[in-house]
């Protein structure tokens, strides 16, 4: 995989969580000059894009940019919601079952929508998302199928696909469990305790350790036979 | 066409030009209730956005919202970047060729992924763009096979989607010329003054009459024989 990149231009998205972190360093691993971008869409965890600044800072990346979206009340989930609480202390079962109420309708779509937006304006055709096999089971724009949907779509939508560039939407931890993601930030040097992952921190940015999210998060430094330097500072 | 919509929800994407103006009209006479969504993208035609709420109290949509995206220097276009100017009085053989300078990389796609996302709240299945044939000799996200790929990846990308449910994307005007445009403004009642076309309007929202999109807007008065009350007012 080393020197895939070879010093081409790619946009990463970064939101400040352990999954997103871990791809960025996979694909400055592999030689990406990566332009990091971090979207702000109301989500209530703010904590996670001052998470995001600093980790794009520690890895290396070219640059970081934030873009924001007011939805001006067209929102509808728990992590934009101010009036849906995160569900808590959810069992194993539950979390695999159906489509969670932290779904975002169609976030997926609109972040790559300003990824894609901002690799035509770099002249890059390669961008990365950290989705993966856990948020798979839940969430509807996780799936490969998915992304290959919007592969199809980018060559269609821009100037770029019209010219006969090809965009790529690289998801390097598509099918890895949550431990192999802990391993594989490990392997690129990403201090963990950078990253948030909580659906609901407290307002020192602290994970609340109950959401679905930070559930995850424990179980997979658990199989890696991590300690998660976040939960020891908190 | 009258009473397909049959009550059903529609989100109606509206900018506060003639073309989208004209879409609601013709979502509202099919019957659908219209939640029109107006996107600021860092356009600077910000006048646009007063047009698009009176057209859309004027007209009778169901309600209109604002979602606003600061792109965080991630832009690239005529129509967000100050440091870039509008081209003028630009001859119909310039104004047929390639890809203009107003191009808004990814615009499309991200004004739809807002407008999924939106509907999947309202569980609205079907959205509405007025995107038309003038567009579609230069813009590559004007055209059908755009739209048809949206579909798809709308399909994919949402839980409505999983569930079943199929989105649908309207697009009445796109094989459309200017003139049949301004004639069926006309007929869905809509008043042209509300409407405002330009790229490049003064501080007072006041076309300037020689960008591309006031000479085609001039152009389909006149082809209609219709006298444009935008432009008397100026």
């Amino acid at each position: 995989m080393k020197g895939e990149g070879a010093g081409r231009p790619a946009v990463v998205l970064l939101s400040g969580g352990l999954d997103s972190a871990t791809t960025l360093g996979l694909a400055l691993g592999q030689g990406y000059r990566c332009h990091a971008l971090t979207v702000d869409y109301g989500q209530k965890h703010n904590a996670e894009l001052d998470c995001a600044a600093r980790v794009a800072a520690a890895l290396g990346a070219t640059s970081h940019r934030v873009a924001r979206i007011d939805p001006g009340g067209i929102a509808g989930s728990s992590l934009t919601d101010t009036a849906m609480s995160v569900a808590k202390d959810r069992t194993d079962v539950e979390i695999g079952e159906g489509i969670p109420d932290t779904y975002v309708p169609a976030r997926n779509t609109l972040l790559l929508s300003l990824a894609l937006g901002y690799a035509e304006v770099l002249r890059a055709l390669d961008l990365f998302i950290g989705v993966n096999a856990v948020d798979y089971s839940g969430y509807p724009d996780c799936r490969p199928e998915f992304l290959s949907a919007f592969e199809n779509l980018a060559r269609l939508a821009t100037r770029t696909g019209v010219e006969g560039g090809r965009f790529r939407v690289h998801a390097p931890l598509m099918s890895w469990s949550k431990g192999r993601i802990v391993q594989a930030a490990m392997e690129v040097g990403l201090d963990p305790a950078l990253t948030l992952s909580c659906y609901d921190p407290d307002d020192h940015g602290r994970p609340c350790g109950r959401c679905d999210a930070c559930i995850l998060r424990a179980r997979g430094f658990a199989d890696a036979g991590v300690e998660d330097p976040a939960i020891r500072k908190a």
